[in-house]
């Protein structure tokens, strides 16, 4: 929904799973560059499962996974769906898939994939920097992996790199509080969640809906963490739903009898989105009901209804760790340090803590 | 379809619109420094009539024409979209409308818009060249707009801006046929011309097919330049339609029973998209006819479907014409001369004439 | 002395003079178009200011001051040149005077030039990055820019720039550690330090030195803060001074017969420079001796020489300071938060200790 | 003299002999890659070539070989130069003196170095753009990098590349006449050549004029092609000289008792360069012998020292030639074709006749 604030996103997981890519063999050239031994196979197993890492991702995850299908993991539609490609290739992807899950003997391989610094976080960090053009999250993804070496099997940097990582650091902050938790895609993400679970509780009535087959299963049936994972075709529909059929269905839907569904498809639509408030405390109850009545009476719907217009919700789950610790600098005379340590912006460490913000969510116009 | 190509080229009309909406306030704010009037009424309307220059394109406007709905101009719709907003907004367009017709008296403003160096290409040079990365198209907007003035009603260009506009002329050359003609992207679209008439054959026929309420309307009905205007859900529909109908049909045509159908879907969501042979004359007919009987073997089809896999065309109704007349500088000595004349690149008016190719399209895997 | 690390930094003082005088128009037309009034005048005013706020500075400034002139103040320097000039143009500087020492009423103006988050540092920061490439430091003063406003005469950010901000005291922070204190450039600038004072001092001695008419005014006399201003040649050669008469004469004598003088020129011309340590305690004496000792030895000079090339130094005077505090925030509510307050990156008041550093100088090759 | 127009054009032949190295390896790299032998000896005799193929280059090149120096060609230095390194390094450039002189076997090596599409030019074009902003020279190096392929012994470019060449091709035309050839950069060089006249004269005279010891031996000796290498301290004083020589005795200069030269020195000094008229034929001589009085009267010189400051010259010698020709395409079926051939922008080869253009300096204020 970042397109909502800056046009030019509309870059998707494919670009970013291309670039990451590309960014591994570079990782893996510097490596070996630096005596370090990586064969051609582990070179094609390291390169498949970055390819692959971000897989199991449906259309807007956060959204769908909190209304068309619930409590499912994307590292697990990911892991299976690695598991049905590594039949298809006849065990060809096996080494991709030990490096994935971290079982892999080198196990830097797995942290150039999923760790404090992996190539996952420095490609989408410049690759948002560049689709937004906030050039805050400009990170020198080159010479970063410039600095890297490999030292007791774990991946570190190298001294000279620490003011580099300082950088990413705050890089990785500033791209999450003007980017990925700005308000207004926050309001677009959740008159998505909203819209969708109002669709689908609709569809448990009997309602017509206008969907594509896919999009149709998954309003049609409870799928679930439990039984996800026990048919086959859940995966298929799955990995068939994209972006484009909810928006298709949405702009159906705005003419839809359900005053509820066809408001919240042309606020969507039109772009009039929720008003969002952030703050580090609750919602005050009374303000939360002040606005419900303001809302029942502005759209003139029932007072069980305004919920799809008024509520609050908290973002920590998706706040921002930068996980400071965890990254190893390899000093000049060959100390291992922790780059909370490394560092002399002494309190770098303060970077860890986890942001939780709690929100409010009601329409313009109140 | 040039994502096909350069995965970044996700960019839309959208941002086009706004992007010469920002050049087109540069442009009038240049102007009047160097002593021209014009009003703010003048603004408003040259920066709304740039906004709703494009507004009348359908989804992929080019291939649409060709088999959806047939032989309407997207000025026409463009114009009669304007017209109608003009009637909702009591009038307030009216000078907008002037000076896209070209009607109104400062013809400039209508030059900004439409003419051999308007700022509708400026933005989508620039533009197109950022997002695909093809950096042959990067033009200096900026020094090209600080070269403008305006001598006897005609945007001109001033004598030191020569080489600016040859560096332009030559960019736009050098997109055309790294970008906008390229062999892979005329492939994609020829392949969603062939299926979306195979589409509205079996339409025709009451085959049923997936498709979003609008997409429906123009399967099932003869739209074309004689009816398109008379009734007014015509024009409704066209404006609902986007790309992601489209592409969420497609998908689910994958699966038609119809061979042809899900054949030609199954190429595109599959990128195993025609082989394109482009040269200056037209392909050999015994040639046309030897793949055309390799495709009827290869796909198990009817000759009388090879139509849709093995086809010529030319594309020179879209080829590059640079127009190099009548981008009109203003020499230092106050004489006005055509840009043909004045740079001393001597055959600049090379560029000129009209390059029509000859395509050939046929399966891969013959 | 940044160019014997990052070879493109050749860039002048007259480059920063200019890009600081741009920004301030775009300061100046930003503040205007939130409502505050800036005279024309004023406008002229702030931006001669500007221009005019390094005047001062001699060639290598910093090497200079601790050699060839003692204790003199760039900013009297500056001051000076500016009331001169004011005399030349009968009273036109009046304003950009006071605006320049903090004297004129708007005090948000002098801010523009001189505060935590002035113009100035934002042209350096961006204009060194371009040079070196280092793109650590790169800024988005346009954005900064947009955020300025004016609250009780004090320059203010408005809160949407709070993560700007962030990123602009890191950026200066990184600039800091990997350009302006980097060691190679350090060790360029004390061999430029040594080898000054060796000139003087042999020039007392009456020792004949290539040297242009005004660096040989500047050898021959003890120029000093008490008479400095109290003669107008002192002033007349101390602008004509620049990079050039050094160098020239550095060039030059490296065939001088003095061994110190030659042997600290060759290492100058030939980058054999010193090596340098850097560290947060002061050196070891033993060290020192021991490196004085083998010095003598390499070199073949007398024990009292050594200090010419075996030395230690402390950075802590010109050492980072990022002075968090003092950047005022104005809030949506309207109040006025300090950033250290106001930033939930708790600790950025870190950043505002002065962080010293002890050098230990020596040749290569002991 | 590019830094008069545009003043971050302080880069120095240095940045580009490492620029044009750099391109040398990643040009290796490519031709391996597509298969061609190039062993570590000849990739390290190729480096070293294009290292050193502009070091015999003296401080403004063509403003000394038309004053100080004449006649002396910078290629028959580079070559002494080489082979005296070559001494030194007892035979270690060899082989890079014969890419170099283009006698080694493998002649593409050489044309990698000087040709039409050699790695020299496009270093320093898109060097030059990247210092002076001037965006019309910024070409794909990589891109035409990876389209290099040798065919026969001779470097070509595959048939993908012809847009990328093309684009070159027009960047360097644009470059001369927007940088190289700019007014402002011809009459600072021209006035640089006149005051190194007069002072040559000067000095023949015996007048006392201050300048560095390599400055003073070419002002006091007549050094040209006949004698320049048959006493070795031609070449000492001439590599030991620089800019920074000229410029310091340049400001000591504007204070000469000669006016002629204290005048020149000073308009430089003081950016008050000749007016320069460019035209494609002679000036009339009424013009200027009418200009030469006026500056007879202006400056108060006498009549035959009018010379110094009205005259004309032509620049035919350093005009553009871009050369189409020479430029192999290999085409897909393997073919070799003339880019003027290949390219469809018929008269490409329009390009290729040189410019010559008559220019006509006097001094401002007449």
């Amino acid at each position: 929904m970042t397109h909502l604030v800056y046009p030019g996103a509309l870059h998707t997981r494919f670009h970013h799973a291309l670039g990451a890519m590309h960014l591994m063999s570079l990782a893996i050239n510097l490596l070996r560059s630096k005596g370090h031994t990586i064969t051609d196979g582990e070179e094609e197993a390291a390169i498949l499962a970055i390819l692959l890492h971000d897989i199991g991702h449906g259309p807007f995850s956060h959204a769908l996974e909190h209304s068309l299908v619930t409590g499912i993991k994307h590292e697990d539609i990911s892991a299976k769906l690695m598991r049905d490609l590594n039949v298809h290739f006849e065990g060809r992807l096996t080494h991709a898939i030990e490096i994935f899950n971290g079982t892999y003997p080198k196990k830097f391989l797995h942290q150039l994939i999923s760790g404090q610094l992996d190539l996952d976080r420095m490609d989408y960090l410049n690759r948002d920097s560049f689709f937004t053009g906030v050039s805050e999250g400009v990170i020198s993804f080159d010479r970063i992996i410039k600095m890297f070496n490999v030292y007791d099997d774990d991946l570190v940097i190298e001294e000279k790199g620490i003011y580099s990582i300082e950088k990413f650091l705050i890089a990785r902050r500033l791209m999450y509080w003007q980017v990925y938790l700005h308000k207004t895609v926050i309001a677009g993400e959740m008159i998505l969640v909203k819209l969708l679970e109002r669709a689908k509780e609709l569809s448990a009535t009997g309602a017509d809906l206008f969907a594509s087959p896919s999009l149709n299963y998954f309003l049609k049936n409870d799928i679930n963490e439990a039984n996800f994972f026990s048919q086959h075709e859940n995966l298929e529909h799955f990995t068939n739903l994209d972006d484009q059929d909810i928006y298709a269905a949405v702009k159906v839907w705005t003419k839809h009898p359900d005053k509820i569904l066809s408001t919240l498809c042309k606020m969507l639509t039109s772009r009039n989105l929720y008003k969002v408030e952030m703050g580090n405390e609750m919602a005050n109850l009374n303000r939360v009901t002040f606005l419900q009545d303001a809302a029942v009476n502005l759209l003139e719907i029932k007072p069980e209804e305004a919920r799809y217009f008024v509520f609050t919700d908290s973002i920590q789950n998706r706040a921002y760790n930068a996980g400071v610790g965890n990254i190893k600098i390899l000093m000049k005379n060959n100390d291992i340090v922790d780059i909370a340590k490394a560092s002399d912006l002494s309190n770098l460490e303060s970077l860890q803590k986890t942001v939780e913000k709690y929100i409010l969510c009601y329409p313009r116009g109140i």
